[in-house]
């Protein structure tokens, strides 16, 4: 199914692409996570990604744009695989998040914890990314953003959120996590 | 346009009715809205519910369940509309907010926040419960709540939090606040 | 006591000082509340401050560094006069905050969020920023912000909240509301 | 240093005991630790704890009362170390979180995601508490819970998050992760 050797990843770039910027972002999160020996990416857009595609995934990383929060379309998507949760199949699978909008601080990090929220009530592991110098410009502690237009530290910052979900999802598979079911 | 005599204030109760305790809860904001002199209450599912109603209100209170957040059907909802911010439209108005889930502390704050949020990013003002005996087993800071089966706390609190919002939307009328354009 | 003519307001700027920025922004916040006709603004550091400031104003504008959160010597003064809530003293006055920080997302909303969120535990309504242009690069739908060096925008920003809450406290006193006690 | 075998880990147990409850849950919180092979609880209160028990975790569950969040005393005590996130040196270890208070839904989120959010700035790795039929009575997806008197759910609540901090913590040593600095 997975195809992958035993101690290999999978992680999953989930996105809503209304607005433009959230592709570029989702495409820079999966450069970063192939920079981990042994991480698979593979980014979706939500109108081709399926239910499978998140069971079969050790890690997953949610991209929204801030429209005051996740879209509803993106919103709507997880509701019809909220069950997932109830059955505990996502457990134990590490989290991230990424968001672009307009303003600085206006609901960027609202929308980053909506994206975490939902990933801890699948009992997820969470990632965010720590303090840099970076950050001054771009970034929060919950993930990866872009204020305005996208620029090399906000691609940056995705890889960084990409490479750090992949790099704890293959400590813990690597440490006796069990593959996904 | 609004019938309403110069110092009458209208307050409309919006909310997705997926989930069946919803409504209940809806009507009982309601119940406490029509407990202030001169305030009219106007209770209305998403489904019906139009961007005109949301102009000619001095408040509105907008319930949706807890489904880890607002439901993506309500949002997709308040997407639709959400020009109505860039325009100034809903500057001023006083808002609330109401829930329903299945855990006490399982993400009720959560959304609770995010209705307060899309509230905030109108330009409203936003009315809470502040703390009495009864919040031990219902209501939050941040609005009115049903954990598990609805009973008459959670009513109680729907009610106060009707009655608040239709108070603060009063005095302002009252004190110069322009009506609704 | 309050000295003031029935119909004037009171608007009580609380802040900690830690963080050379918060000194300035404060002082913003009081030049917006004094934009409104009737408003007088009280400008206090928490070293200054007593629990009477609190009770004798209609609105309050908290500030805080962002250090990851409200500073702890902010949440250790205002632990002290948290009965006031219990005694439903605070409830109905406005409240509005600002912060201060290096990073443009890196935990400033939170920061706000909790300022706001002791307002609400005290019954006070709630006043932030709607969007507006300037929102690209300073303040939140929480209220008013610094990133990284102060510049016009955010004390624009500053004196917007001010005014703001000022303009709020003015409206529901006019309509009817009690002065505090 | 740590006197540990190579593949064993130490949860640090850090709360403010202000309140009585605390205490029992912080002991709670120990036993679930105690249920993973090879791991160590250290329980402390702050006023015994130093940087040092931070340094020499490979994981830290955090719990404050819930005084309309984290307490300043415990705030203050965190502001002191701040300094190790700066340094990187609490990155990658593994965070959770507990509260305790009177209300059901009154604040208990907000507390325990101000201690997620610490937790995340230091670039800790964040575990939560799934949904379970547990939940509905006690628990949140932040972490553990009381409200009111506590009862033997919030003590398994409390075990658990207690349990899943060690069990991510020793995925992720076994796995590759470095021993901490």
């Amino acid at each position: 199914m997975r195809g992958l050797r035993n101690m290999d990843v999978r992680i999953l770039v989930l996105y809503d692409s209304s607005g433009n910027q959230l592709e570029i972002m989702a495409d820079a999160v999966g450069q970063g996570i192939r920079r981990i020996d042994g991480a698979e990416a593979l980014v979706k857009d939500i109108s081709s990604a399926t239910p499978e595609d998140l069971l079969d995934a050790d890690g997953i990383v949610m991209g929204s744009p801030n429209w005051n929060g996740v879209t509803g379309r993106f919103k709507a998507w997880l509701d019809d695989v909220s069950d997932l949760a109830n059955e505990g199949m996502m457990e134990g699978k590490v989290g991230g998040a990424f968001t672009a909008g307009w303003g600085r601080s206006a609901g960027v990090e609202a929308t980053l914890l909506q994206l975490l929220h939902l990933e801890l009530t699948w009992g997820m592991v969470i990632v965010g990314l720590p303090w840099t110098e970076r950050m001054r410009t771009s970034g929060s502690y919950y993930g990866a953003t872009v204020h305005g237009f996208l620029n090399g530290d906000d691609e940056e910052q995705a890889r960084s959120i990409g490479a750090r979900t992949a790099q704890m999802a293959k400590y813990m598979r690597a440490g006796g996590m069990g593959p996904p079911i």
